[in-house]
């Protein structure tokens, strides 16, 4: 964690701060390219859009963009491209899983049918991706569209896997790397193309995101079980409910003894479990050390991600980046 | 009809028997970049892709790229591109439709679920959208992501005004345009775009596309209720069945009288209709001349389209696109 904490300016609420502009920024331009001619087309865009989230793609493209000497606007209208298709991903996914809740509210196949969900899903994929190719790089296009195909591909081998207690690290890891990691990767690496920065330099950026985002879905893994659900913006328990394997229930199978195995087994995929179930599954987790195994893999990924961007000069934005990387070991939601 | 008329050499099939070697190149290009490292994922594709489809879209990409002068094997990699667009939006409108019969087959999300349909989709779309940046040109991915958005809206509309009465012949263009005929003038499109063409080039190609996927259409609404079961490869009066107002329709619900007018509507969107209601249905079709209107309509754009190419030197390719463009009225599924 050296590269990080060396780096530990100020408390990051207070550098989140210094950033508002560039949020600012960032959400008119996600208002700028998002519409469709149909209203109702618009209105699920925007169910999605503008619920809450974290603007975490768009900050990476901004900042990594920074990072290779690229100011101005173009960094911005790129920077929504990730967010859209994270909000496609979302549409697609929530249909897929038959998610329950979504940034504290019903998903938008709830409200208005499966198949507007999958459509309008479509759709933003394919405004992120005409947006994309409107930079004249053909690089930032095929960087976009390979990370789809990734993301698909790492929806379907969770698909394939839930409920199956033989899923290894090594399957997880395949898992998080397509359908969270190459995002925010992606994110990071079409601000450096944008930006000409050297292969060196895209490289070191792209690594960058993919730790991170290794380590972001490893933390969203482990806040699955022990997040306050109000905080969490959904029910506590859903990735058991819905039979998902992530690491810590891996580790859990691993070092439980037979009979916490099968009960753990037999609670995968049932549906939210009962406090006293779900309790119990995450004594189980501490006890076998399932959240802090995870925990430490998570951190020694930002230890790494930070490491990456010491081949930058230490300026405000690269250590900002290093801020934002330490803040996903600390977040609550 | 005259542009067409005239250029009417030998019967269809002889033109595409000349074809063949043309469409093996095109089954070999289909087959070297659709898979994925997932089995599972290449058995969905499979099913979508090699189930006895037209190849009608890569061919005008082909042909549209030879009428350029474009020759080699880039036209046949490219002419994948369209191909897979069109077996991604299958997967999804089926899902989206719940289609019964896709090709003479239950639709993939009847075998496999929603899930992995909508998935395999999304996978689809992006290696669609990752060949067709790797030609190097940003007009043709930003063609192709245009494309894809359109299409999507296009089912949205539809979904919008399922059961509606007053759909109207304007709204039905809107919705015809989008979902079908977009993607078949960007199959031209792409083509002259690969082949350099000039701008004047590349309009016509894509205005003999826009003209000749609307006929395509329109012929598709028409057979729905006058093909027959076993050659059309899914159940008569699937359109009914699913709500759909199509062109007949809305000539007959204008020129219907109130009773027959009502009973229509009653039957739109309520499953798939008795043989005597469907024959009701089609009689009421022919005697208000929805059939007869659809088609004469779909003539008219057909000797449009074929005019479209009369800025073209009379080669054999220039023939053959005529031909394929009378095909068109006359095909039987």
């Amino acid at each position: 964690m050296e590269a990080c904490d060396a780096a530990r300016p100020a408390p990051f609420k207070e550098i989140l701060k210094r950033f508002e502009p560039e949020f600012k920024r960032i959400e008119a331009a996600l208002q700028r390219h998002f519409s469709s001619h149909i209203s109702f087309v618009n209105e699920i865009s925007a169910h999605i859009l503008f619920a809450g989230g974290k603007r975490l793609r768009p900050l990476l493209t901004v900042c990594a963009a920074r990072l290779c000497g690229k100011d101005g606007d173009d960094p911005y209208e790129l920077s929504a491209v990730p967010e859209y298709l994270h909000a496609a991903s979302l549409l697609h996914d929530d249909v897929v899983d038959a998610g329950q809740m979504r940034r504290g509210r019903p998903p938008a196949y709830k409200i208005w049918g499966n198949s507007p969900a999958v459509l309008v899903g479509d759709f933003l994929y394919a405004r992120a991706i005409h947006l994309a190719s409107s930079f004249g790089d053909v690089r930032i296009a095929r960087a976009i569209s390979e990370t789809v195909a990734l993301m698909s591909e790492g929806e379907i081998i969770q698909l394939l896997h839930a409920k199956n207690p033989r899923f290894d690290e090594e399957t997880y890891f395949k898992v998080i790397d397509r359908k969270t990691a190459a995002l925010i990767s992606t994110s990071c690496r079409i601000g450096a193309l944008l930006g000409n920065g050297s292969e060196r330099k895209v490289d070191a950026l792209a690594r960058y995101g993919l730790s991170l985002g290794q380590a972001f879905q490893m933390i969203d893994d482990v806040l699955d079980y022990t997040a306050d659900t109000q905080e969490l913006g959904k029910a506590v328990g859903t990735d058991l409910a819905e039979g998902k394997v992530t690491l810590p229930i891996v580790k859990a199978l691993k070092e439980a003894g037979p009979g916490a195995r099968k009960r753990l087994i037999s609670l995968l995929g049932q549906g939210l479990p009962s406090k006293e179930k779900l309790e119990w599954v995450r004594n189980l987790l501490e006890a076998t050390g399932g959240i802090a195994y995870t925990r430490r893999k998570a951190e020694a990924l930002i230890a790494s991600a930070c490491q990456h961007l010491d081949i930058f000069p230490k300026t405000q934005v690269r250590e900002f980046m290093k801020g934002l990387a330490r803040y996903v070991l600390e977040r609550k939601k």
